[in-house]
């Protein structure tokens, strides 16, 4: 594909669907920076006015800085750094006023219990959850950013045993896809067995394992497509029909019969409605992936 | 359930039926012994007349003296150790004969590749398969005597990474349930993405993921029934539609779209043509578990 210069990048109309980045951390932030690239074109590319959530760190400051040497590196011009650190602050009309024209919010890595302590049900967090199911922003979350996403959250676990309730530890996330649960640094951390416990609490939830440097893009029109190095698995229960998990213990290794299991890699995209999914090439038809680059 | 004295254990009709127990390694040795325990069962009870391969160890004296002794302790008198170091031993009647009337044989975890390299194709191997499809052995293989048992097997692999064909290593197995492809230490070891990865080149074969001190026991009714502490997990590829398998480089992750997922636990039972599931309260209708304990 051809390199577009800055120039060019400016005649690109926004996207102004949905466009919701789930990304299984530790995406490539040297090299082809592939994922963070598709953030930076999908909010606006040069035009875009981004912000940067780093909450979840314990060292806000030094990955914020990360993050927008990245993303000016790219040409972006604004990049505001909303720098949290007490709840009282996502009242702040400041923090408001700015996302009322913001096309992009990033939310950083660190741990998902502090993001959702310190964002939780705030004016701040309720503004960016409508912004993005209107496809005003895009909105991503690398790690425990992607952690956040589902109405139910992962918040830690184990790994290296049978499923069971106690493999894994469940919070209240921030709600912005309501429908999925989020495992990340998946197969890297080989989080099989924790997510299959979660699933197994929630199996209204549609599960998602988010390995790194991979995203799943959701888009307003009912698809999760997939980019990055490595895959999303996705454990669809819909069809089960039994499981032990009401009636066993919580260290008692648990049954689930009847799911559905996809993994899914670089391209491949899925119909949340339908259960459905397609390879890349199937995919490709809606002007996928978008034709951006950075202007370095 | 009441606890049976050897005297009790001589009037259970022998099974008949062909019973393969395929155990994911780490067996229960000294508490409850639930696995050894239903193998001495199956195979006879005090009647047994059972046979040690210790091929896959490269201490096969020291290993099968182990398992000797726990089965002389629940009451067998005749425990016969196959210990073969050379394939050419595979050719001697005397084992040969001493199979013609033996009543289970158990083959001991180590390395799957030893023990294929010294007993593929000999005519003790045969004998030992055909024995076991035609229901006049017990067949137990726990690890690497588990990987063992399909036509292909899973001889070593990776963990925490994307499912990719360099992941796993795949060599033939002993041929004994050649639909099947089996995994032992599963999510002990955290071994799905490698699974996975067997899977994608291996469609046709129904993948199992067996946990460690647990076992998919094979039943002469196209069953597999599920004991003790942790969870088999099968993958089914019957419906998959598409992997990218063909076409990516072996580093490169991989596609598996409409895999079906079940994971069972103690006393669930599974239906090999069907592909279906069914918890323990529904397969127990057909004598499950045996009704036999250890003289002591």
């Amino acid at each position: 594909m051809q390199q577009l210069t800055s120039q060019a990048l400016e005649h690109i109309p926004q996207r102004t669907k949905t466009s919701i980045m789930v990304i299984g951390g530790a995406e490539d932030k040297v090299h082809g920076r592939e994922i963070l690239n598709t953030f930076f074109c999908r909010a606006g590319g040069t035009e875009s006015r981004l912000a940067i959530i780093p909450c979840a760190s314990r060292d806000p400051e030094g990955i914020s800085s990360r993050y927008r040497t990245i993303f000016e590196e790219m040409g972006v011009s604004v990049v505001k750094v909303l720098d949290i650190r007490e709840r009282e602050q996502g009242e702040n009309p400041v923090w408001k006023d700015y996302l009322e024209d913001c096309t992009g919010v990033f939310i950083t890595g660190g741990d998902q219990l502090r993001l959702c302590g310190l964002l939780a049900d705030t004016p701040l967090m309720e503004k960016i959850r409508k912004s993005a199911l209107e496809g005003k922003i895009t909105l991503a979350g690398t790690s425990a950013g992607a952690a956040v996403m589902g109405h139910q959250m992962i918040a830690g676990g184990g790994s290296g045993a049978s499923p069971n309730r106690s493999l894994v530890d469940l919070a209240d996330g921030l709600n912005i896809i309501p429908e999925i649960i989020v495992d990340q640094h998946f197969h890297n951390r080989n989080r099989m067995a924790r997510l299959l416990s979660a699933v197994a609490s929630h199996p209204e939830l549609l599960a998602l394992g988010i390995d790194e440097d991979t995203c799943a893009l959701f888009e307003g029109d009912d698809t999760i497509k997939v980019i990055g190095k490595g895959s999303v698995t996705i454990v669809d229960s819909r069809e089960m029909f039994y499981t032990n998990e009401p009636s066993v213990g919580a260290t008692e290794p648990l049954s689930l019969f009847n799911l559905r299991l996809h993994v899914l890699c670089h391209g491949d995209c899925y119909n949340i409605s339908l259960g459905k999914a397609m390879p890349s090439a199937a995919c490709s038809e809606s002007g996928w992936p978008p034709e951006c680059r950075t202007s370095n």
